[in-house]
């Protein structure tokens, strides 16, 4: 499977979850597109490229079941949040719900944009392990008061690789009158992802993660009744538009300023790689893979699952608390010295160990990583087991 | 020359200025970087991704004689001068002084921050066509008054391709306390610049036009003595950042989530090729070809220069103001029946025809334009002559 990707074979690569990777085929659209712009930019920036943009809308909508009208591709997660938090109007002491395993980028987001109004950002601690989605809602809504306007809640946390139950979140939210706001970076290519079943007001997914497109593609749904709240995050020539297009949300997301948006436009082939190789299943595999192998890994880190071992909490990353004083040294040491590419990541105080299973990766990596683990667990500071 | 470029060669391509174009060269350092990219994701992006914007922000400041430490990379001049209008703050009442000839979607931007604040932004009518720079900069003043608080003018203008004289604007705004800001999109590569030179407060300036560097690479400059009135447009890592760099102004700007940043790093192959090709004479002698032909054109349009024909106002771009009731009519037909690629462009009530005369272009194409519009004027609606 590794030789359908471009990465450097010599390196245990676990952590695709931070960048995703590109496979081959992927690639070379990525190329074309970028090489049918240079022949003639003027064609394809302002007429040929907007046409292609609109159909790869349509095949996002189509595979993440929305209407495309509702979608505008955005650079990444951090982009569309940035656009969202700008713009929701915030009184003096309204509260954003979120949790506090959210994406640090946009904790100083949303602590940036709350601030400025006077407004606070809740990040509700939630207990790990997580015993139950039950339990997990229960303890969100703690966070919630009269002053409360919007959530905030990721679908599949960065940190620690969980999936929350979003639907169940956001159905409740609506009912207390909330705006309702998922980060799915995680999320397209990973787990199901239905839209129309979750009904956020605004949810926002990363394609150049597991749906494998070159960096910089990302979308923003926004529910069309609330479209109508966002400027701009850049004004540019689709706002008060000289030749407005049939959608005010695409003039006023999409047009950007002159860039390459070639990324944008692989999201087709990448649907077409998911569907030539039978990448659910693919997908499907390294899931029961990852959790019929995780229990050795936490029995040697001393370290105990963060939600119960199955696929309502767990796709295909899994994260370990550890015990270091060193997390950026146990880090490297792991890449120079034994070539595996693993995050340790910062979560409040605790450190995580987190694993990205992705179709190229082999049992036996995971049991290189144990062993070399288990070397460095020599030094206590880097690693207390 | 056309053999150095990706250019679809049916095509008579008088509108380098738009969106440039990209040598092949240059194109293929761009897809060496991505490639790169995904070799490694984890380490290109976070750890020798940096390194490579360090040392393309060092040729970039060589090239335009500043410190690199006040350069932050940015996609496009509309990004930057979107950060800037974000940031700057403006009490009711307060001015931004301008000129009537500026792009239509940083007019959008002021507009939008101004209105946001109570602030007015001051289009000062330019009396076309210009007699001379002092004319210029005397006109320009007229829109000064206590309340003017910034001065924002292009370096040269996109719609009528015009140089302003902005080191004399920049040196009397000072005396008069106010902040300025230069949008030199159309300027580096193109002619001369010397950031310490024109002593601008913050000049942004695109790559991907005259340097030809790949889409989306542009610039963002700042007095170091002002960077603190900047915060991030995107909030990211670098806002508040746990592992804050030598400098705060490189971690607010250029953390912006996961995207490509191979364009950014095209720069030193840019001004390599620059270098190998010579291309400050070819840019000269383009510059020369195109004055010694535009009388003709002129002639024809029955038209007259916007400023004196020479070097001080004219660089390898050329407007000329035409009659049409029909100006985007006329530019496709120019596009589909003659294969000429050249913008139609409105500014006010005004029509112009821009010439961009780049290495690759020809004086038989110019004359094969004149032959084109001359049987385009049958239809007078389309091009009265």
């Amino acid at each position: 499977m590794k030789e359908l990707f471009l990465l450097n074979k010599d390196i245990t690569y676990l952590n695709f979850g931070s960048f995703g990777a590109c496979p081959k085929a992927i690639f070379e659209d990525y190329i074309a597109w970028q090489e049918l712009l240079e022949k003639e930019p003027v064609q394809f920036v302002t007429v040929d490229g907007l046409k292609y943009i609109n159909k790869s809308l349509s095949a996002l909508g189509k595979f993440i079941n929305c209407n495309p009208k509702d979608l505008v591709f955005v650079t990444n997660p951090t982009y569309a949040v940035n656009l969202l938090a700008k713009n929701i109007v915030l009184n003096p002491g309204d509260q954003v719900l979120s949790t506090n395993l959210e994406y640090g980028a946009l904790d100083r987001t949303w602590n940036y944009y709350c601030k400025k109004q006077g407004a606070h950002y809740i990040t509700q601690p939630i207990s790990l392990p997580i015993v139950s989605k039950e339990q997990f809602i229960e303890e969100f809504w703690k966070g919630y008061s009269e002053k409360t306007k919007v959530v905030f809640i990721s679908q599949i946390t960065s940190t620690t690789g969980l999936i929350f139950p979003v639907k169940e979140i956001c159905e409740q939210a609506k009912k207390r009158g909330l705006i309702t706001i998922v980060d799915g970076a995680h999320v397209p290519g990973h787990i199901d992802l239905d839209l129309s079943a979750i009904q956020a007001d605004f949810y926002t997914g990363a394609c150049h993660k597991w749906m494998m497109t070159p960096k910089g593609c990302s979308f923003l749904y926004a529910n069309p009744n609330l479209q109508h709240l966002l400027d701009p995050l850049i004004i540019s020539w689709g706002y008060e538009s000289d030749n407005p297009s049939a959608s005010q949300f695409f003039d006023y997301h999409q047009y950007n300023g002159t860039r390459d948006f070639s990324a944008f436009l692989t999201l087709p082939k990448a649907v077409e790689f998911r569907d030539k190789h039978n990448w659910k299943s693919v997908s499907d595999q390294c899931k029961a893979t990852l959790l019929a192998h995780v229990s050795k890994l936490f029995d040697l880190l001393q370290s105990k699952p963060l939600a119960p071992l199955n696929k309502a909490f767990y796709g295909q990353l899994c994260s370990f608390e550890i015990d270091t004083e060193k997390p950026e040294q146990l880090q490297r040491i792991l890449f120079e010295k034994y070539k595996i590419e693993i995050p340790v990541m910062l979560q409040g105080p605790k450190k995580y160990l987190r694993i990205s299973y992705q179709a190229f990766n082999e049992v036996a990596e995971l049991d290189y990583l144990m062993a070399s683990l288990k070397e460095i667990s020599a030094d206590k500071a880097l690693l207390n087991i």
